[in-house]
């Protein structure tokens, strides 16, 4: 039996153990982007170093403005060597009233199907993937006694929100972190049965913007018709964002957008991404993307404007006839290829203010502005991961972009000079970001034997 | 001395006592739109039949479908007789933490000016106004052991949520309620020396509106670019509703808005009302009303289409990329002369469904459909109301539109035959559906001397 016959081998019989090490790490409300959660995020660090330091890492929870980052380090061999990047940090719950049990106290469910899940915020996004490597490296010192590979973990605790801290914590510790690879599992597979590796992220911006006009909330009939309303100028400012293509019409916003090579476009085409199949489980039939695009491009590779929030004025029971004096929304842009986060963010807010009349004033916030990445077919870690994730899962693993965004990424390009091998077991109907978010049990534990074997053709050289 | 003289006389001495019975009724926390105050909303009913029946009438608490209508009588001289009306319910008091001390504990507070006024929600709109009534008719019980009018009061608890009982009780109880003139105190001052007959209210109709997209709120990197975002909807949808001049686009929205006749449209412009005035003190100096209208026009003549709520997707702190699955916004509108309510709340309706795409639902909801109110300029009662108000505050009184509504007023004319005066000492700066209302003392008690002037002046035939 090879060694890594025997660590898969382990790994099948432990996962029991494995999942309640993921629920340990579940229970901790870890979100990050509400600071009544800082005590929690600071314990999940904890939590996550203690356990790097019972398969032999030396790991320590390290300060930041922020949420702090955990660096656990194996301390045996020394190449090859990679980073592998995670996050401990989780979405906010709301709406807490959609959840069926809690949302931090993780359970095994079942679904009609058979299908076996694993239940909980961050059960997929990110713990449960990211528990996936951690629990590969488990396999490899229990079975071993070492790991083949020089891993350094970096598991921070704010990409939920913008991972505002981490690039300055990347630089100022850039000798340390610097490895020949990153390996990152916060990605979803192709579907069910078939992996996938992404090749590109999308940047993102996320703004915040309120808009205040009369110094107080007005009575609407005794006001109404003179006083400016905030929420209208929201509405018609925000509304303005999009023409009847679909299209952004922030100026200079396409600059940096390109076109797809015809044969990738083919490539992706052949993927065979319907409406029907996309949309049709959440309920909607038809895009509401550019016009003339590909399903497959509106997610992947076309940049996009997006109101995650708004509030403004009266929103209780019944009726209140009111003119606020504010409104506010929370505005986020996914960028590709070469757009310019500064630039667009800028151009935003440009976008904003020229629409205002003078006697109102603006506010803007920003939770980030990363750009987008794209990885090269080249890398040989990638052929290598292709090969023995289809040896896994018995279907080749399919090359893709993401439509989500994970900033650092590409800091690990620019910064340590590093590219990234990107696997992930998501699945579409996991529901990250929503209430009732899960991770297939299938998915955690064949993600564990994938990231096994993965290690093992990673140190083969 | 004179009756009136002694009665006025009365109340300047009493004047205190009359500030505490006003206290004990604001302290009760009558908010009528929300279901959780509905005891309270009885309680208030109670104290104020209670508060009748110290002063001689036959009072009692009404039921109806929703809070219920006081109903007291003076039982004394037959004629002439008139229906007072107010209403014991109040605005809601969001935002709580805007206020400077409790809105339900109700305080004497002295402006840098010098005014004492009031604090409370209610103060002014409208336990402070129609308690100068009542004070007024306690003095003249005190002083002369009896009323000089028939006096019938109904006050209800549901006029700051659509009045929508009403109608159906005025019509059952038409009988009983039937009188020669309705009198109404719910109206503003001209300004803080010049009093108003208010001659003309506008209409409300109040809709809330609800738009659903996806099932379940969606990760907007997996799904943005594809998936319809119903704020953005609502955004698109709700701006639509005005054009670049401040129009309302909504077809057929100005069928019966007649302009005003170029007498009348002269006295209004000569009221002098300005953008630095009226707006100056709420911190805007652009009106943002239909272009080439008066200011005056724009708040009592003209129509208005306004959002005074808005809310969906992620509205905490931070950043939460979410495509929410629903969003929700609360639309009304005022009208003015002729304009049919129903056409309007139905063009609304189709409005909204027709820039839709087909997956997506929407959901309406309606609290008020009322028209819009003219009095004639004739009426015998409004002259005697002008002279003794002038006499009382040392400048005649100004007749004017209200931009506000009263729901009510108009069945007075339409089932009960009866004209109403409405007369009322709210100022502009009262803050009524805001944060810290207030009413000045010194229209309190000028208010109940104005109301002892006019009941005399009434009663004289």
């Amino acid at each position: 039996m090879s060694t890594l016959d025997a660590v898969l081998a382990h790994i099948d019989r432990d996962i029991d153990h494995s999942v309640e090490r993921l629920f340990a790490l579940l229970r901790i409300a870890s979100v990050s982007t509400d600071p009544a959660f800082a005590g929690q995020c600071r314990a999940a660090a904890e939590h996550v170093a203690a356990d790097l330091g019972t398969i032999g890492f030396d790991a320590s929870v390290r300060p930041t403005a922020g949420h702090p980052v955990v660096v656990g380090k194996s301390n045996g061999v020394k190449a090859p060597h990679v980073l592998f990047y995670g996050h401990y940090d989780v979405q906010p719950v709301d709406p807490l009233n959609l959840w069926k049990t809690p949302p931090f106290e993780p359970r095994i469910d079942t679904l009609p199907d058979g299908r076996k899940i694993i239940v909980a915020r961050g059960s997929c996004d990110d713990k449960g993937q990211f528990m996936t490597f951690i629990e590969a490296c488990r396999a490899y010192k229990t079975v071993t006694g070492k790991l083949p590979l020089n891993v350094t973990a970096m598991i921070e605790g704010e990409e939920e929100c913008g991972s505002k801290n981490l690039p300055g914590f990347v630089r100022d510790n850039a000798a340390e972190l610097k490895a020949d690879l990153a390996l990152v599992c916060d990605t979803a597979m192709w579907d069910a049965n078939t992996p996938a590796i992404t090749t590109s992220l999308r940047g993102l911006i996320y703004e915040e913007v309120k808009i205040t006009c009369a110094d107080r909330d007005l009575h609407s009939g005794q006001f109404g018709g003179a006083a400016q309303n905030p929420i209208r100028l929201l509405a018609k400012v925000l509304g303005a964002m999009w023409d009847d293509n679909n299209r952004v019409t922030i100026p200079g916003f396409y600059d940096g957008v390109d076109d797809l090579p015809a044969d990738i476009k083919a490539d992706l085409a052949a993927l065979g991404l319907t409406e029907e199949t996309f949309l049709g489980p959440i309920g909607l039939k038809h895009s509401a993307g550019e016009k003339g695009r590909l399903l497959i491009e509106q997610i992947t590779t076309r940049p996009t404007a997006e109101i995650n929030g708004i509030i403004g004025g009266y929103t209780g029971e019944g009726a209140k006839t009111v003119i606020p004096g504010e409104a506010s929304a929370k505005v986020s842009f996914r960028l590709v290829g070469r757009q310019d986060p500064g630039k667009i963010k800028e151009a935003f807010r440009q976008f904003v203010r020229a629409r205002l009349p003078d006697d109102c004033k603006v506010e803007f916030g920003n939770f980030g502005a990363g750009a987008a990445l794209q990885l090269s077919f080249d890398n040989p870690a990638l052929t290598k991961a292709r090969e023995v994730l289809g040896e896994e899962w018995g279907k080749k693993a399919v090359t893709v972009g993401a439509g989500g965004s994970i900033p650092i990424v590409s800091d690990f390009k620019s910064v340590l000079g590093m590219d990234a091998l990107m696997v992930g077991f998501a699945l579409d109907d996991d529901r990250v970001h929503s209430p009732n978010e899960k991770f297939d049990l299938k998915c955690f534990h064949k993600g564990i034997r994938s990231w096994a074997r993965i290690i093992d053709a990673l140190a083969q050289g």
